[in-house]
């Protein structure tokens, strides 16, 4: 199966090109001030002694990394942003060793602890570094980014590969891998690639150092060696982005057996430890996995960053074989989980993106007092461990990247977004409004082919072939395809004991919530009326609408417990997008709800 | 309001014989066992040194103390037990300072930090010692402990009240406030009293040391002067023996300000605080109240001592006016939150009571990795912190303090006990199976009164005064009244967001709850029909029914999301009374459930 890159993607209008010029007009010169004022930037300069404030942190390197490589993927180096980019190099280059060692914490901070700690991000941030020089050089030309990180590639291979010295074989935080897959197909030096595949196989063969809570290597992944793993464990960011790098290799060396991990571990994922919006990691104690079917949804981790490691890996899979729980996957976390994660207005972000927020709870005085730690309330400009806002400018700058592949005889249209690709000869233009509704016009020049366009599941009136319809297409021919866009309810798997007696609400591939500002307090206590008349309007909030239907909740009481009443007051609810949630000061507000 | 004591009443037989006649036969030896196994015993000789295992714990006097109160209660001073008592009386003797102090840990552990540690347990011991010291006194008149105990007081006295030379003010553990009111009634020595206040009026008149992760002293309750709180808060515990020695003292010295404190403090936990089986404590962070309707099922910690404290806060308000909601919140805890805290052979204990229970969660790795706290699923013979086992002893010993009060003209018949009562030249013999079935008997000897039969609020159909029905009885006068014993379904105030949707099934005062034994796993899932008809049968598990209805369940299903279906399956569900879970291996259990 052959990518199609968001390089060969412009999206020109529709729900898409509204994200991306909000990100674009407000949130790649918000970040960086924020990272500026947080002397992330400064911190490049290698300046900070013992008793400065601001001490660098062990991965601001890649903060920074994913805001260039953002800017990059974005076509967005005005001559602002090239003076910043090339300042932050010109840092890099002064502060790179004659070895090749890049590292601001292991440099300013414990120099005398290179390659000793293998849970802090050391391997993490050369490899966001790797990609943002790939960026870089693709979409400027400009190599002298691309060679500084090749030389740090090159040390890292003798250090860990031929020489073998340091402290630890694999990575603690996973990312490099796939970042060395990155490089590799930028410099075409298959020594990037081997150095990839070498620390995946080296990976799980011997126990070693993790954090204490957890045993047995479950935290990063190196529990066994990666091709006998069968479940998805540990930190789940850590998780799918080395599940991302083992895709990348188990494609490029055709490796059956790293095929089929992937395949179980995917599965294991998206059928048991996915929350509906695309969100994964059910707690916050290390951010991470936890059993089949524990999804609770106050106490949900579902990092934004997360839900983009499980959209690389599900695209990943997608070059591996055509399937379409690929697709829907992706769908699912881009307009629900991954989405949620920025404020509309593009400058302020969540870390955790809960499925259910009460803020008494997270403000009562036990709970913080105790660090019990529960998903903040509102979204924030920057926070202390702000890897998830660069990392939102880079994912929605390459979101064209999940929208096609293609084979020899077939065209795959996997994702609904209005735009221009231009690939192998062909040219496609999509127009639609989707989620916003469900009509999408597709124009293809180029060879005569089958166009393959997916049909989500809730599409259940068109007949497919697995979850596929197919058009002969020849050049210039025009196809319409009309996907309804319903609104229906969902129930999870009765094992999920968080959601027994609750559905969700869905309006086509976009999860609904309930929120304090709509509807009033104790958003638990609402029952929707299934049987009642849906109705979709249109609201100032966002660009799909808002759902109303009847509903009811129970009448204030002053006792505590009292005999079983059926005594409910009537009112009209009102849903929204749940990647709308939290837009409009903090309230209480929840995905899966009563309904009779 | 007269008390009636557990001294002046025997229980002859029905629902509470039963328990007390298992402790009689069988918890008081298993837990002096395991106390000797584990150390606690040898502890007094206080021959432990630096290096030697088994390290007196800061409050290990105060377990000794609680069994052994509880054997005098009991009246079981065997010749066994009187050799172990007074071993151990022989101990504190030998071991007491010549100023009068006693307590191991800071004698053989920290001997140079006595009242240094106001969060450690030490005047909590030096109160459960007096109590201890006051039972063995009044069962076997024999005073030696009781005067070991009065050198310890007045020694107390003398360094908090007089001198003021400790390193605090007031207990971080309350307890000594009751214990010295019991050591005042035991010796009529006034002193003790007005330390007791002195221990009160003086909390909260400053910020004193506390543990961190509370703000301003909540967390044992000294955030201000206990007169002006008004709020239930902090350590659970801590807390009600706090008010109940608050309501000791506000009764004895008729101090308005002090009982409206205690009112108020009652309402709010009684209101917003508790579970629907007297459990108090929504988190085991601090194992604290937190805020209002905050009543999580499966981490509740309701810790067995916690719902103790409650009855006994709620007795003494009784004393200090009559009002029918003390009785109930008695009757409540006796019969499901304290209950559950031991298994129905008596030999096995809960420190946490949760309302639900799913093992699978309570074992899931990262959970116990991380010290989630989550509570045990299944009763133990001893824990690390044993402070329950004793104290269910000397609570059913002496549980019918709880029967009656009286005043000039009515004597209050609160709780229904098979037994005879003999106090203020009176004699009252009640007969009853309750809660098995409602029928009480009450057979009058003495000069004419009113009698006053609290009616549970469960029986709907009888017409009461306040709660009670009055009946003027003289001499040998027999009264029968039928308290209707139903099932029924009971709901929360909508703002305990932990059940809404959800009910309780209730059979009279007894909560009810489905377990996996009975009716398989994700008790969450079960929909009860209350439309079907209700049976109700004997068992072979406990003395009140159980009760079975029809149920729904949703089928099994491989997907983890999908359109709502109504598909359900039908069974039969049996509910056991809640005191009786987890008395048949660890398994799934569930209080509050869906019912359609």
């Amino acid at each position: 199966m052959n990518e199609v890159s968001y390089r060969d993607i412009t999206i020109t209008d529709g729900f898409w090109k509204t994200r991306q010029d909000i990100i674009r007009n407000v949130t790649i010169d918000s970040v960086y001030d924020r990272f500026f004022d947080t002397g992330r930037v400064e911190a490049f300069e290698m300046k900070w002694k013992e008793g400065d404030d601001k001490q660098p942190h062990i991965f601001w390197d890649s903060d920074i990394a994913k805001w260039i490589e953002g800017v990059a993927l974005f076509h967005e180096i005005t001559p602002e942003n090239e003076k910043k980019i090339e300042k932050i190099i010109d840092d890099i280059e002064c502060g790179q060793d004659e070895n090749g060692y890049f590292n601001i914490f292991f440099t300013v901070v414990k120099p005398e602890e290179r390659f000793t700690h293998r849970t802090e991000h050391e391997l993490y941030c050369a490899g966001h570094l790797m990609e943002a020089a790939v960026a870089y050089f693709r979409q400027t030309g400009r190599d002298r980014f691309l060679k500084i990180m090749c030389r740090y590639a090159d040390y890292i291979e003798k250090v860990f590969k031929i020489e073998k010295s340091a402290a630890f074989t694999t990575p603690g935080h996973e990312e490099i891998e796939l970042a060395l897959v990155k490089l590799y197909s930028a410099t075409e030096e298959k020594r990037y690639l081997e150095l990839a595949k070498f620390f995946i196989d080296e990976r799980g063969k011997r126990l070693e150092h993790t954090y204490g809570f957890f045993v047995d290597g479950m935290y990063d992944q190196c529990f066994k060696p990666v091709r006998e793993q069968e479940t998805a464990e540990g930190h789940c960011v850590r998780a799918c982005y080395l599940y991302s790098g083992m895709a990348d290799i188990a494609r490029i060396y055709d490796d059956e057996e790293l095929k089929n991990a992937c395949r179980m571990i995917f599965d294991d994922i998206v059928n048991h430890k996915m929350y509906i919006t695309g969100g994964i990691g059910s707690t916050p104690h290390g951010e991470a996995f936890t059993i089949k079917y524990d999804l609770p949804n106050m106490r949900a981790y579902t990092e934004t960053c997360a839900a983009i490691s499980l959209a690389y890996f599900a695209h990943r899979m997608q070059l591996i074989e055509q399937k379409k729980i690929y697709a829907d996957i992706i769908e699912k976390v881009i307009y629900n989980g991954f989405l949620s994660g920025i404020s509309l207005d593009g400058k302020a972000f969540f870390y955790e993106n809960p499925l259910e927020i009460i803020p008494e709870l997270r403000h009562k005085d036990v709970s913080v007092k105790n660090g019990e730690r529960f998903p903040i309330t509102e979204r924030l400009e920057v926070f202390d461990c702000s890897c998830c806002p660069p990392n939102v400018i880079r994912f929605v700058a390459a979101i064209g990247d999940f929208a096609y592949t293609y084979d020899e005889n077939t065209v795959y249209v996997h994702q609904f977004m209005s735009g221009e690709a231009s690939f192998d000869g062909r040219k496609i233009i999509q127009q639609t409004n989707y989620p916003a509704d469900g009509k999408v016009k597709i124009t293809y020049y180029g060879k005569p082919c089958r166009l393959a366009v997916r049909v989500p599941d809730f599409c259940e009136d068109i007949e497919t072939e697995d979850g596929y319809v197919y058009f002969d297409v020849e050049d210039g021919m025009e196809t319409e395809i009309d996907l309804t866009m319903p609104v229906y309810f969902v129930e999870s798997n009765p094992l999920v004991y968080e959601n027994c007696g609750r559905y969700a609400v869905m309006r086509g591939p976009v999860v609904y919530c309930l929120e304090e500002k709509d509807n009033g307090k104790v958003l638990r206590d609402v029952v929707l009326d299934s049987s009642s008349e849906i109705e979709e309007t249109q609201s100032d909030l966002t660009d799909v609408p808002v759902v109303k239907m009847k509903a009811y909740r129970r009448k204030a009481q002053n006792k505590l417990y009292y005999k079983k009443t059926d005594d409910m007051d009537e009112f009209t609810a009102t849903l929204i997008p749940y990647y709308a949630f939290a837009n409009r000061g903090e309230n209480e507000m929840l995905v899966w709800m009563q309904v009779k």
